[in-house]
C-alpha cells in the first residue's frame, strides 16, 4: 500500500469503472475540505507525479500546515504541549509478530499515516474512494470532508515491549530505560487487566470524536498482523488545560481541574519536569521525549453527588465556584497552608486533594496533566461507570509521579470517591524529522 | 430541593463563610456564561422575588431562549425534527418505586430540571455552588461555564411501564397503546439485556458531550429513590441529518448515512410518518407525540474494511465517494431499480440495503433516523466495540418500523457485517406546554 505511486489528481473527471457500472469519480479527503482548500492544493502540488509518498523510511518533504492542522513533524511529538484539545481516542497495542523487522516496519507505516492524517489526509495515498476498485480502500472513509479537526497523534513504547517476562522480545533489552518498569501497585488499586499496560499505545486527540476515532481505527488496521489492539478508551471535554490561553475545564466531580498544570508557554519548567534527561546509554534515545502516565480513574459521582458542598470543598480545598484555595484568594492564588480558621483547624485540610498534591509538599515536582473525563455506560447497579481518564507526562515517573500518587492513595481525602481500574506507563520517543519515523533513534545510532 | 424559594442575586459579593472559612462566592452557571448573558440576566430578573420555581405543577413562564438553547415548551418534545446535535447521551431507567405518585412527581421535576438545563441553567434553583453549605448542592457543577450547547432532552415511556409480566403497575394499563409493545425478536438479533427496554428513556443531544453528560446525571440523580439508571449510551458525529441545513454525515462504514432521511423542513411527511395518529381511547394522550425505536448495532469494522472498494459500494447500493446510487446521478438522485449492467445483473443488487429500505419498496414508509456513532473500546480480541446507535422516531413501530427491520435482518447484505446488540421502543408523548409536565396527559383527562 505505502509504496505505490500515487494516482494522478486525487479529484479527477468521472472515470467509466469499466464493468458496466456508471461513472465513478475517485474523490479523497483533502478534495472534500472546503476552508482548507487552498493549503490543500498546494500540498497535493508537491505529492502529485509518480512519487513514492510515506512509504518505509523515504524521504517526504513535510506537507505545508494546513488550516486546522498542527505539524506532525519537529523536536517533540505533537500532543504533549499542545493545547488540549476536546476529544480522546487512547489505544494501545500489544505485538502479534515477534520479529523485530515488523515492529520498525510498524512504526514506519504508522508515521506516514499519521503524518497525513494529522494534515486532514487519509490514511494511505489512494484514500477512501480511489485506488483498485477490487481491493479495499486504504482509508476508511468516516473522516471524509472533516477537517483536520486539530488532531495530534502521540506514540508510546511500553515496558514489555523491552521485556516479557524476563525475555528480550525485539533485541531491545539494553535500552530499557531505568524509569520504564511497570508502575508499582498503589493501596487502593483495583486494576483491570484489560483496561492496562501495552507494548504500545496511541494516544490520538483532536476536537472532533469523529476524527480522533477515525486515526485510531486506522492505525490498527494499518497494525494488522503486526500489532493488536489491546484496549481503547473514548474521553471527552479535557479535565486540563495545557496553555495560558484555555480555561481552566472541570471534572466529573464539578471542580475546575488543572489550575496548577504546566503549561505550553512555560519552557523552562516543562525543561524541569516534562522533558526527559538522559542517563546514559540506556535511555540516551528517549532525549527529547517523555513519559506517558494513563490511569482510568472511577469517580464514585452518585456517592460524591450526596455530599454537602462544604465537604466537596473540603476534599478538594478549593471552593467549587471559582476554584480559590479555601485559604482565600481567587483561582490562580496559592494555597497557604499555614492558615487557620475556626477549632485551630488548618483552612486547607491536611488531607486536601490540593494540599498533597502541590509541588510545595513534593520537593518541587510538576506534572504536565492532559486527562479527559470519560462516562462508558453504566453497570448493573445503576450506577455511571464514569470518572478521569488521568494521562500525565513527566520526566521520570520515579520522581515526578510514582511519590506523588503513593501520597495521594495513602492519605488524599479526595481517595475515598475514587477507584484506580486501569494503568499503563510508556516511553514517549522525541518528534519525528521529515524522512524519519516515530521511535527510529531506539533502533539506531 | 424544588419547592424552595431562589436566593436573591446568584451571582453576589462574597459573603463570609461564618465558620472561620473566608468569603465563599456563590455562582451559578447562568453567571458564569459570557455570550449568552443578557439573555440570561433577563431570565434570572423574571425569577427572583420569592416566586416559586419549577415545583410539582407549579406554573412558571418560560424563560426568554438563550442563546445557544432551543425552547423547551412546544407541540412536540424538542429533540425529534430538532436539527440533529454532535452528541448523544441517551439512557434508560426503570422504576424502582411502585407508587404512581412517584411516578407523577418524578416526571415533574424532571420536567423542571429540563426546562432549566435546556436553556443553560444550573438543574436546581440553587445550583451547583450557592444554597446551604451543609446540603448536597442541586446540580452537579461540571457544566458551569458551559453555553447550553444546543441541548434537548426528549422522554419517552416503555412498555413495562404499562404492564410488566402481565401487572399493571401504576394503573396504567388501559392506556398502553396497541402499538407500544418490546419489538419482536428479528433473525440475527443478539440483545444484551443490560443494554435494552427500560421503561422510561432520555435522550440527550447537545454539541458537546459534557452537556448532554451533565443532563443525564442530574436526572438520574434527581430520580434518585424512585427511578434508577438501567443502561445508557454515549454517541457522536450523527449519522442522520434531520435538516436539509445539514450536510449528510458519515457512519463507521465510511458512507453517507441518512441521504433520504426525513427533514424538519417537510412537515406534510413528519405528519405521515413521524407524528401519532391516535386510534382511540388507548392512545388519545400521545396524539403530537412519536414512537421512539433505539437499536443498539455493532458493526464488525475489521471485516469491512478488508472487503474491497466494489464489495463494500455493492453491499450499501451507493458510491462510497459522494453517495450517489449504484444506478447513477448525484447524492440526492432516485436509485433507478430495474437498471442493470453486466451479465444483466441490477445495478443496485437486490440486497443492497438502499433497495431494501427505500419507500418504494417498503409500501411509502420512512423514518426520521436520528442514530449516533459509537466506539465502547474494544473487547479482548482486539476488535472495537463500535457501530451505530440507531435512533428513529415513527408514527407507528407496526407499520414503519418492525417490517422494515424484519425485511433487512432476513434479506439486506449488510446484516453480515452487523449485529444488534441492544433494543427498545418508548412511547414518546407531546411536548410540554408551561406550567405542565411531560406526559402529563397520559395521566389526567
Amino acid at each position: 500500500m505505502s509504496t505505490q505511486p500515487v494516482p494522478g489528481p486525487e479529484v479527477g473527471p468521472s472515470v467509466p469503472g469499466g464493468d458496466g457500472a456508471p461513472a465513478r469519480p475517485g474523490v479523497s479527503r483533502r478534495g472534500l475540505l472546503g476552508a482548507g482548500a487552498a493549503g490543500v492544493v498546494g500540498v497535493g502540488a508537491g505529492l502529485v507525479g509518480g512519487r513514492q509518498l510515506g512509504g518505509p523510511g523515504s524521504a517526504v518533504a513535510e506537507p505545508a500546515p494546513v488550516a486546522g492542522g498542527y505539524p506532525f513533524h519537529g523536536a517533540h511529538q505533537a500532543g504533549i504541549v499542545t493545547p488540549a484539545q476536546d476529544r480522546l481516542h487512547f489505544a494501545a497495542f500489544d505485538m502479534v509478530s515477534a520479529e523485530r523487522e515488523d515492529l520498525v516496519s510498524l512504526l514506519q507505516d504508522w508515521t506516514a499515516a499519521a503524518a497525513r492524517m494529522t494534515q486532514g489526509r487519509d490514511a494511505g495515498p489512494f484514500g477512501a474512494t480511489s485506488g483498485p476498485y477490487d481491493a479495499p480502500p486504504d482509508d476508511t472513509g468516516e473522516a471524509l470532508g472533516l477537517p483536520p479537526s486539530g488532531l495530534t497523534i502521540t506514540f508510546g513504547f511500553g515496558p514489555s515491549l523491552f521485556r516479557l517476562a524476563g525475555k528480550d522480545r525485539f533485541g531491545l533489552a539494553a535500552r530499557q530505560p531505568a524509569g520504564l518498569r511497570r508502575l508499582p501497585h498503589f493501596p487502593g488499586d483495583n486494576l483491570d487487566a484489560e483496561r492496562s499496560d501495552g507494548d504500545l499505545c496511541v494516544q490520538a486527540c483532536a476536537d472532533d470524536p469523529q476524527v480522533a476515532v477515525h486515526a485510531v481505527r486506522n492505525l490498527a488496521r494499518i497494525a494488522m498482523g503486526r500489532a493488536s489492539l489491546r484496549w481503547s478508551q473514548l474521553g471527552f471535554g479535557r479535565t486540563s488545560s495545557t496553555s495560558t490561553a484555555q480555561a481552566t475545564p472541570r471534572n466529573l466531580f464539578g471542580f475546575k481541574d488543572g489550575t496548577m498544570n504546566l503549561k505550553a508557554e512555560e519552557p523552562g519548567l516543562l525543561d524541569d519536569h516534562v522533558w526527559v534527561r538522559p542517563e546514559g546509554a540506556a535511555d540516551q534515545w528517549l532525549a527529547g521525549g517523555s513519559y506517558l502516565v494513563a490511569r482510568r480513574i472511577n469517580m464514585t459521582i452518585e456517592t460524591w453527588d450526596r455530599q454537602p458542598l462544604r465537604e466537596q470543598e473540603r476534599v478538594i480545598g478549593r471552593t467549587k465556584a471559582t476554584g480559590a484555595p479555601l485559604s482565600g484568594g481567587e483561582e490562580f492564588s496559592q494555597p497557604d497552608f499555614t492558615l487557620k480558621g475556626r477549632g485551630d483547624e488548618p483552612l486547607v485540610a491536611t488531607d486536601a486533594h490540593v494540599r498533597l498534591v502541590h509541588p510545595d509538599q513534593n520537593r518541587g515536582v510538576q506534572m504536565l496533566r492532559r486527562g479527559y473525563n470519560f462516562v462508558d455506560g453504566s453497570n448493573g447497579l445503576g450506577r455511571m461507570d464514569a470518572g478521569l481518564f488521568f494521562i500525565a507526562y513527566v520526566r521520570d515517573p520515579r520522581t515526578h509521579y510514582i511519590p506523588v500518587q503513593m501520597k495521594i492513595a495513602r492519605g488524599d481525602g479526595m481517595s475515598e470517591y475514587l477507584q484506580h481500574t486501569g494503568s499503563g506507563l510508556w516511553a514517549v520517543p522525541p518528534g519525528v524529522q521529515p524522512g524519519g519515523y516515530v521511535g527510529q533513534s531506539l533502533f539506531t545510532g
